[in-house]
């Protein structure tokens, strides 16, 4: 089976190696990126800069760009792929979108008679690279099935949200919600702790171990102890992401309150020139808001 | 060693249970309440009504009543266990409260010749009746060491977070932002999901395996699927917890918008009449706003 992945960033590329791996797949990967492609190639994988020099009868796309734009113009553009693709192809994307975004590009792909799974992922670079990305999918039995080979290869688990494109990306920003939420509230128990006197690293080993603890918590905070804003994940994929939760809440007529706040916060770690560092220095605008010092900062 | 337990609520009588248990101690419990009272006689220990009347030459009270004014009846009070302490003895103060409070009672207790540690607890009633509570403690080393035999017998790790009465308490109410954030962040994710179209129990099985998790949802939203609103913890505790974490946070300067935005959900589920039950049913206020059905309501 001749299959593609198109977007060698983080995730792409995880995914694409563990493709390679897999018996049966001719994989091929895209990338405007000369490194990226520099490194597939070097792992024994066809790199192509255009979606549209991809392999000519490809039954499988595996599309990591950052948008429902990005798709778009790597399908259906005129340096899209669409035409490379076997009759009857299924795209799987992965790109996190507003649900209504993906409805619009199933439709798109069903008019040129290509199956369309709508799959937005998590588990981060390090599930991507293991094959085990958890997959909150979306899309006809046809689709489901086409994708099984791909799926079988890059992720652990993969949930069958329905026949509708679209709830797969619904999912996928209501954990985005979760998720946002919880680097922000991180942030504000730790900026507050620190300005009321509590040691910032005792505070951090404490509520790892109680009931106040989350997966972001847990996994973002020694960021700031360590004073490493390295972006694992940017402050911009927040602004970005909180933003499709605000429209998708808008959308069925749902108030987001704590969403809505912060998303607010996001921006303005953004507005202060963050945008590019590591979500966890969402704590720059408490730092701001409030005058403390983080880990690392001299008196 | 003689030693009482103040307050026999859930948490009250775990801890009771297992100093009556602990070799080395004799136990008095102290609750208004005849069924508390009776349980813990049923077990061996010696129960009153009155504080005042514990046992005299009583060297540590566990004080684990609702709040600041709970323990000052319960110990300066004309009722209270003051006269019946040894000279030196240790009040182990659990009840969450202001840090400032905790820092009254303690310069009250210095004033009496007794010593004061401020031990607010997490862990809940199934860590309280293991002897597993994680103690946040603050006071002089000689507060520790004289609470060490009771500490011993009821929690799993005690952190030392100062010599100063009001850092445990600082710490308790910085743990509280998080456990209240993250169980209203769970209620608006799972409104918005199933205003959105996605099927509760799936929406909880995925984020309970992905960044998106929190204790608190993990552990709250199964009584939403459930339709179960016996209180392990009522929305009014949020209500007031949340509460100090908006005293806290203005008596250092510091905004927590998060805090406060969820404090206001909590209020608005107390205000729709569910203040006495689970505190995962602060879901209701989202309902209202929403109009969604929850699990286990006819349509």
């Amino acid at each position: 089976m001749r299959v593609a992945v198109i977007g060698l960033g983080a995730m792409g590329m995880g995914a694409a190696l563990n493709l390679l791996r897999a018996p049966g797949l001719e994989t091929a990967g895209c990338d405007p990126r000369g490194a990226a492609r520099s490194e597939f190639a070097a792992a024994g994988g066809t790199a192509v800069t255009r979606a549209a020099d991809l392999p000519a009868g490809t039954e499988a796309a595996l599309i990591l760009v950052v948008d429902a734009k990005q798709v778009e113009a790597a399908v259906f553009g005129p340096d899209g792929c669409a035409p490379r693709l076997a009759p009857g192809a299924v795209l799987i994307v992965s790109a996190t979108m507003a649900p209504e975004e993906a409805r619009g590009l199933a439709t798109e792909a069903a008019r040129r008679g290509l199956l369309y799974l709508d799959a937005p992922v998590s588990g981060g670079v390090a599930g991507s690279r293991a094959g085990a990305l958890t997959v909150m999918a979306a899309g006809s039995g046809a689709a489901f099935a086409r994708a099984k080979p791909v799926l079988d290869a890059t992720a652990k688990r993969v949930w069958n949200l329905g026949a509708e494109p679209g709830l797969g990306m619904t999912m996928k920003v209501v954990h985005q919600l979760l998720a946002g939420v919880h680097i922000a509230a991180a942030a504000e128990a730790m900026a507050l702790g620190i300005k009321a006197g509590i040691e910032a690293r005792t505070l951090y080993d404490i509520v790892i171990t109680a009931a106040g603890n989350s997966w972001m918590f847990e996994n973002r905070m020694p960021h700031v102890l360590d004073a490493d804003e390295t972006p694992r994940s940017a402050v911009d994929i927040f602004v970005k992401d909180l933003g499709l939760v605000g429209e998708l809440a808008r959308s069925v007529a749902f108030p987001a309150p704590l969403a809505t706040q912060a998303h607010q916060l996001f921006i303005a770690a953004r507005a202060m020139g963050h945008g590019g560092v590591d979500d966890a220095f969402v704590i720059r605008a408490y730092q701001a808001l409030s005058g403390i010092r983080l880990p690392g900062e001299e008196g």
